[in-house]
């Protein structure tokens, strides 16, 4: 059989994600892997869990990389925090709210919906209409909707959450490096993201945060979390997230993918040095730039321009192309590859990543240049 | 901040897992990142998929690495296959067994737990007298128990587990790539691994495998699977292991570990490329030269003879030696790890793995020297 690593051809990453990697990132994730109680490795643990806080803009002690994908952030948040009957309100514009409800619903939860048009942000005038008429355990919402591009009022509805009483969980798998996320200033109690959209990094973690209240919750469940690897009261003894784990003292609970933590330690030291306003720049600078590229081609974004995404651009596809056949050409011809459309989407627009590493004004030329050729 | 990664020290992997992983394993986990639904990623997929086969010795069509460690592997199996009241049978000698107990009984199966002594195997006749008093929808076992040592009798079982009309679930996370796994031969109908016991590829993913018998137990669930991110009926979609999704067609679920599936896919070809007798003979000269190599030098073995695993040596501390102390003189001055004990064997053994890469005459030596001025 052929080695079919060979044959890997390095692609210019301008999907939903994964997106580029930095050379820096791929050093670290091929160094030697230690053991997972080994004094070095918890080191390293501390070290990501304090430049988490820092990019969470957080106090929050429980804040640490679940070891799974973004999805697996997801479940871990829900099957930690919902018990049966709960009543949980998922504020929903795309894939991914509409996943949450799937997730709380298998969990038990008593699960309203509000459905509100993909392309256009979460209403906050109804939900405010909503959380007068019926309390909520949990309230939960995508910052960056990452099926249409779509930016969420997440502080706004933080607000309406707090007047609720409810719970507050954010998803902001694709925003988490790309643009500000304040947990404490947006009163967020729960939190998950993903490492391979704007951390550029290799994906295979989801960090994740929970506020004292959230913390709370889950102290005093009446059940046993229903899922062992993700029982966050168990996470914590190894991770010592706990507020009343300072000693220090580390519990095996599961091996960490230690190698999958190198890469995530690199590249948040990465964003830390280059400064989150930069990074933050650079991927609106990015966006600007592509936007501008492609009006200038006739083509249009799907979402109007206060509630764009810099990282995630949903562009609508022109009468009479096949859209697949231009990602075709744009992978196997150009090695770019950019998202097809998701849902009601699929075959209606095409999603441009310029998520972390990606976010560059010479991978936004070609792949204006690349269109040009392929539509 | 210090950069930790270049403090990081090139260690000899001694210990329960992490084990030694390859040059060519590092080589493949650098490999530059492409998009999850890449056709050529797609390739690798079912390539890794084709070797897993063939070192489980089975025609499961789901046969899959699950995005997460071991233990992921082992939710996977219960929550896919358990139901609300289900009859759970756990043979239970070490902390794994007892493990599954727990994730079975959070599921909300009736879970019955025979107990062996730890360092002993399971008793099959006790087992058969059980079984013919009741009978179970599933009975689990774990083939290799990372926390004593011991083999267990999975063939003699799965006899056992056919004529009751259960379901037989087996973890071999530290069994697979080190003594022969025989899926279809033993009539195991669930099956989990991990990467970073005998397959010698960091920790990240978990090997998974369903009989026809157990696809259809879980395609007849009377409830959903209450866990979204390891339902195999979507997660099927994706990789295409189930019998009927033979069109390969790729649906989008979870954003794979892209270059944990390269490390993946490059340790399987060392494997196959070394040939399955040869790699189980060196784990079983490896042990042989480290079980000799310590009675020479007065040390007990925990584990009966007939009953050892090669790759995971339980060796009794002797009277007066400080265990952690040997443990921490081990990784500080030799930069060896070996494991503690666990649970009731705390204090009382250490573990020498002799897993994958790990398992070679070289290394076998330095340990044994380094015991010499350690203890």
């Amino acid at each position: 059989m052929a080695d079919l690593l060979k044959t890997l051809r390095e692609t210019l990453l301008m999907g939903p994600g994964p997106s580029m990697v930095s050379p820096a990132v791929y050093r670290a994730i091929a160094q030697p892997t230690i053991g997972h109680l080994d004094p070095a490795f918890i080191g390293l643990m501390d070290a990501v869990q304090e430049d988490l806080r820092s990019l969470l803009n957080t106090e929050n002690t429980l804040t640490l990389p679940i070891s799974g994908t973004g999805s697996a952030g997801m479940e871990t948040c829900f099957v930690n925090l919902v018990e049966q009957g709960d009543r949980v309100l998922i504020l929903s514009n795309g894939v991914f709210g509409t996943r949450m409800a799937e997730v709380a619903g298998r969990l038990g939860a008593e699960v309203d919906s509000m459905d509100f048009e993909w392309g256009a942000p979460v209403d906050t005038q109804q939900v405010a209409a909503r959380l007068k008429e019926k309390k909520y355990d949990l309230i939960g919402v995508v910052h960056a909707e990452t099926s249409t591009g779509v930016l969420n009022p997440v502080e706004q509805i933080g607000e309406l959450a707090r007047e609720n009483g409810a719970l507050y969980l954010v998803d902001s798998v694709t925003g988490l490096g790309g643009i500000p996320v304040k947990l404490d200033a947006w009163g967020v109690d729960a939190f998950y993201s993903g490492t391979q959209k704007c951390l550029s990094c290799p994906p295979g973690l989801s960090p994740v945060s929970f506020s004292a209240r959230a913390t709370e919750k889950l102290q005093s469940r009446k059940t046993k979390v229903p899922n062992w690897y993700l029982d966050l009261n168990l996470i914590c003894g190894y991770w010592a997230g706990e507020p009343n784990s300072s000693d220090n003292k580390r519990a095996y609970h599961h091996t960490a993918p230690i190698n999958m933590n190198y890469a995530l330690y690199a590249a948040l030291r990465e964003i830390v040095n280059e400064g989150t306003d930069a990074v933050f720049e650079r991927h609106l600078a990015s966006h600007r730039q592509l936007v501008d590229g492609l009006e200038d081609r006739g083509l249009a974004m799907l979402v109007s321009a206060p509630h764009r995404l810099p990282m995630l651009n949903a562009v609508k596809i022109p009468q009479g192309v096949d859209e697949a056949a231009v990602r075709s050409i744009l992978l196997n011809e150009h090695a770019i590859e950019i998202g097809a459309g998701l849902g009601p989407l699929a075959g209606k627009i095409w999603r441009i990543g310029l998520m972390g590493h990606t976010a560059r004004a010479e991978n936004v030329e070609r792949l204006l240049a690349a269109l040009d050729s392929a539509v």
